[in-house]
């Protein structure tokens, strides 16, 4: 696996990104990625109930066997609109499928930004010319800036693979900073605040692509939380065109493999991207708990640290507080004792089992950008990683006066 | 029933609070409550697996018949200390079971404050003459005040009932205004940060004098949150010493009704006070849930909208946010679909059904000091209501500095 410098568009792929006038800002707000040959396709997406149109019909969309084109604005989620939603998103797809002169079927599409404000569909009908006008122009710089919202910067990530005697290449965008706690599963949607495409030029069969990229969203997405506010639009979409001519992928086994390990890293690569930028914070906190009876009991107790308000305000002071660590855990309902019970703040034990030792730096915390902290539970034999953020006044601003 | 303007202290009972050095503010933070004869008792506590030292011995002696006096201390939570904290605990009760002249069996105890530090023993032995010296200088103002942390006002209240021929009292202290989110069940305690004495001079047998309080607490302290941080500590106590010289309340009926309505009424009234004291908070919030499937799922869908951050700081911002209202619903687990969702800011519809009604006042969330957030699920017919308040910098401020 080579991991890239610069961010390049894979084989057979195209991407542009334009202002269609949907932001007051004038900023980018229509995105576009065209392949030029059919694309086998796999997406995961929110578990929330409550969806947004583009997302419920992209869903329906991606159950077509092929993909040439993926359509997206930000700056309205279309979500919460009534009905006027899904035939806005449709009426999206056909004036695109005309314009570039494929099937409607093979669009997917995805949105994101304020909700229920009616889609300005005339502004984006008159930009999809113009975008599709720019495909010629080419990589996914344009694309990776159009999808954004309160980010504040693109994320994007290019590696290469060696399958068989080919290189294939793999390259992954993302959007989101806030509304970030993304439990992503098949096809059972959730309101669109991650948004995530990833393009290869490999050669590999659907339910393969499927699989890989489940596990892949398990390992990272579903590993990250912002505010602990799962969106109604977290949408993953992989693309694979099979522009890099290798042998197909059509088993598991050792290419199936590294495949998998490339969009893992892929997807983890985007995921810390998400972490950092997340809505006015400003530590990074990585939370381990190991010894736990089982993984979904080590999952829970790494989330209820990562979602504990209080924990991550005192984060934010860089007060060493273990103290609302252990009590997080306490509530969050699972198998531990407080006797048992293993603290470590970037690598220095601060609780153990009951006792306590005082930082040795008590600025260790004020000055750490990246906190680590290691839960030993020392019940069991499972452990789980999640990555959160500090709790700041920034947060409360921009989401307080966003609308 | 007779809610009175001014707090008083139930016959038989006397009650002080006094500083003895816990608190380096020098504010009062050691307070007593002394029974003339034995009184039955209840209580309630935490759910988090995490307990305080003072409260695992203060469920302890609850196992005890009657009790005489309780004894709380601000200032220092007796929590995470080792193995010090449970024998610290049994000192303080021995020390004033000596001083007052009663067996230890019948001293309760509960501590608030600071984590991880041990109890200065000192001090509060030297202050537990202090503390008794006060005792005939009577009411409960004194000690409403030392039992107080971060809370900027004392909250108390007292009513009159009649039972029989005969009027009885019952008068409720507590403190709390952070890490509230209270969780309470029947001796299966959680970090003190909410903390309950009532007093009630009826005669009542013990058996429904815990069957009231637990019902009492899943109306009142259970329907809170300002933080969705459970604490270790959070206890409520009920004593009732029969001084009124009712006939007693051995069975239910008319007398035991009256009673759990009074009983209700002042852990409602203790409840709100705590939520409008909550730590950092300019608006309270009030949520309702109906037309849900279930009890428990009216329940969740109502904590669900109370504990989410983008919705609480939207509040804030006065911002009438219904979609992430519906998005915190949708994100539950529960039976719910969009299209059947009406949410209500102040009684104003805002989302019908997936239609959308703009605020006619737009100012109306920014110079309300409470919002009523009325939501219908239209699945069943069960409800919930829970109270929370906003998230505010102000909140972070706190909790960064505090240790």
């Amino acid at each position: 696996m080579k991991v890239l410098k610069k961010i390049i568009i894979p084989q057979g792929f195209k991407a542009a990104g334009i202002s269609c006038g949907i932001k007051r800002s004038g900023k980018k707000d229509l995105g576009l990625v065209y392949s030029q040959a059919p694309a086998v396709c796999a997406g995961v997406f929110t578990s929330n109930k409550v969806k947004a149109a583009s997302l419920k019909v992209c869903i329906e969309q991606l159950k077509n066997k092929e993909a040439r084109a993926v359509i997206v604005n930000s700056g309205n989620a279309n979500c919460f609109v009534g009905k006027r939603g899904v035939s806005d998103a449709k009426e999206i797809i056909a004036a695109l499928a005309g314009e570039i002169g494929v099937a409607k079927q093979s669009v997917l599409i995805a949105s994101t930004g304020i909700i229920g404000k009616p889609m300005p569909l005339e502004a984006v009908k008159r930009g999809i010319p113009k975008v599709c006008g720019e495909l010629s122009k080419g990589g996914l710089n344009n694309f990776a800036q159009a999808i954004l919202t309160t980010d504040t910067f693109k994320k994007a990530v290019s590696l290469k693979i060696k399958i068989g005697a080919k290189e294939i290449t793999i390259s992954g965008v993302a959007k989101g900073a806030g509304m970030i706690y993304p439990r992503l599963q098949k096809a059972s949607p959730k309101h669109a605040t991650m948004l995530v495409f990833i393009l290869t030029d490999a050669a590999i069969k659907k339910s393969l692509l499927q699989e890989a990229l489940e596990d892949s969203a398990d390992k990272s997405f579903n590993c990250i939380t912002v505010d602990a506010c799962t969106s109604t639009n977290d949408t993953v979409l992989l693309l694979a065109n099979g522009a890099a001519g290798n042998k197909p992928i059509i088993k598991k086994g050792k290419d199936c493999c590294a495949f998998s390990k490339g969009l893992i890293y892929v997807c983890e690569t985007l995921s810390q991207m998400i972490i950092d930028d997340a809505e006015g914070a400003t530590k990074k906190i990585e939370i381990v708990v190991q010894g736990a009876k089982s993984g979904a009991e080590a999952k829970s107790a790494a989330n209820a640290v990562a979602n504990s308000d209080l924990f991550k305000t005192a984060m934010f002071g860089g007060n060493p507080n273990w103290g609302r660590v252990v009590s997080a855990i306490g509530a969050a309902g699972i198998n531990m004792k407080e006797e048992k019970v293993e603290v470590c703040f970037n690598s220095q034990k601060v609780f153990n089992k009951g006792r306590i030792n005082p930082l040795r730096n008590k600025n260790l915390l004020i000055v750490s950008k990246v906190i680590k902290v290691n839960i030993d539970l020392n019940e069991g034999n499972s452990s789980s990683k999640v990555y959160s953020c500090d709790l700041t006044p920034e947060y409360i601003k921009i989401n307080a006066e966003y609308n």
